[in-house]
């Protein structure tokens, strides 16, 4: 697929607009863009990256342009992950129900917290961190969301990477070191919120 | 300021990456590069927004260029916020404690469940949401992190609104209807992660 970034990010935010209007119901790209604060002209050229948009005189037919961003985006294309920490985010993201209409799917948890290994957390299991190469092949599950503490970020990735992991979402404010086949995104929360403030000086 | 958003986040995770420095030790373009999996040039182009950079004729000092983006981005200049939302996320976001070193200071947490209000998390007192007018009005916050769950988005943010909060960072994944002079800005995990995915399809 080559949609940029910024796109790809505009439509996940009108698909959560849809969620809002019943699907036989039709949406304007004006109605869109008021919504977001954007323009309606960046609207409409976003929504032309997609095929079968249900547009006709009075906007677009709101089943359709959300069929249309999930087959485009892939949500309905299933993904397999691990969260790695089970502290509060990693407990927050594992009962952030959203992931799944989105094709994230939590397998398990891991944890080196003995307090914490054999327990559940929304239907999850906590495992010990050495289980993970073993569930990783099995479950064949390469994709791993990081949430431990920064100190433990980069031997938890090197150890990570040694079990087969392929892609880590990365929730620590730590640059991780791993080889070239293996993929970092890097969730910068303090970059989100200065861009944010630094949009309109407070 | 006028430095692009992309800027921005790159500009946080070369500060991320000065963290695992000596102050005194000097770190080339190259270095952080590699680490982030980018361009060199890139990153030289990016540093080019900020003053007294420490440039050397092996990199830059890391103490010097720390305290440009420092400066830059603002990261001494307190900013008081009130999270909305004593569940999983708002716990795991009170706790980050890595906010602090960049500014966000929270100064309370706001919900309407009974068993929560008057609790404290990491120091933070849980208060009835119903306090939040007067203590936005004494305290002087106009930032208020919503982590709510989605079902509540709406009536929670046209709440803040009522109360004078001027700044939403928004972690529901719905999209809000604030009058012009509120900014909201939506923190989108699943845009991100589907960012990260279709960067190389799995």
């Amino acid at each position: 697929m080559n949609i940029p970034d910024k796109v790809i990010n505009r439509l996940t935010l009108y698909h959560y607009i849809l969620e809002d209007y019943n699907e036989n119901e039709n949406i304007s790209s004006t109605k869109i863009a008021e919504l977001l604060d954007i323009d309606n002209s960046q609207v409409r050229k976003d929504i032309k990256y997609l095929n079968n948009t249900g547009k006709c005189r009075v906007g677009y037919n709101v089943q359709k342009l959300k069929t249309a961003i999930e087959n485009e985006l892939g949500f309905k294309k299933q993904r397999d992950a691990f969260i790695i920490g089970a502290g509060n985010l990693g407990s927050a993201l594992v009962k952030y129900d959203s992931f799944k209409n989105y094709g994230l799917q939590i397998q398990a948890m891991f944890d080196n917290d003995t307090k914490k290994i054999g327990t559940e957390i929304n239907n999850k299991k906590v495992f010990n961190i050495s289980e993970l190469p073993e569930l990783s092949k099995n479950l064949k599950v390469n994709i791993a969301i990081l949430t431990v503490p920064r100190e433990y970020a980069k031997e938890t990735a090197k150890f990570l990477v040694n079990s087969g992991i392929k892609y880590i979402w990365n929730f620590t404010p730590c640059i991780l070191d791993v080889p070239k086949n293996v993929k970092v995104w890097n969730e910068n929360l303090i970059g989100s919120f200065l861009q944010f403030i630094n949009k309109d000086e407070m």
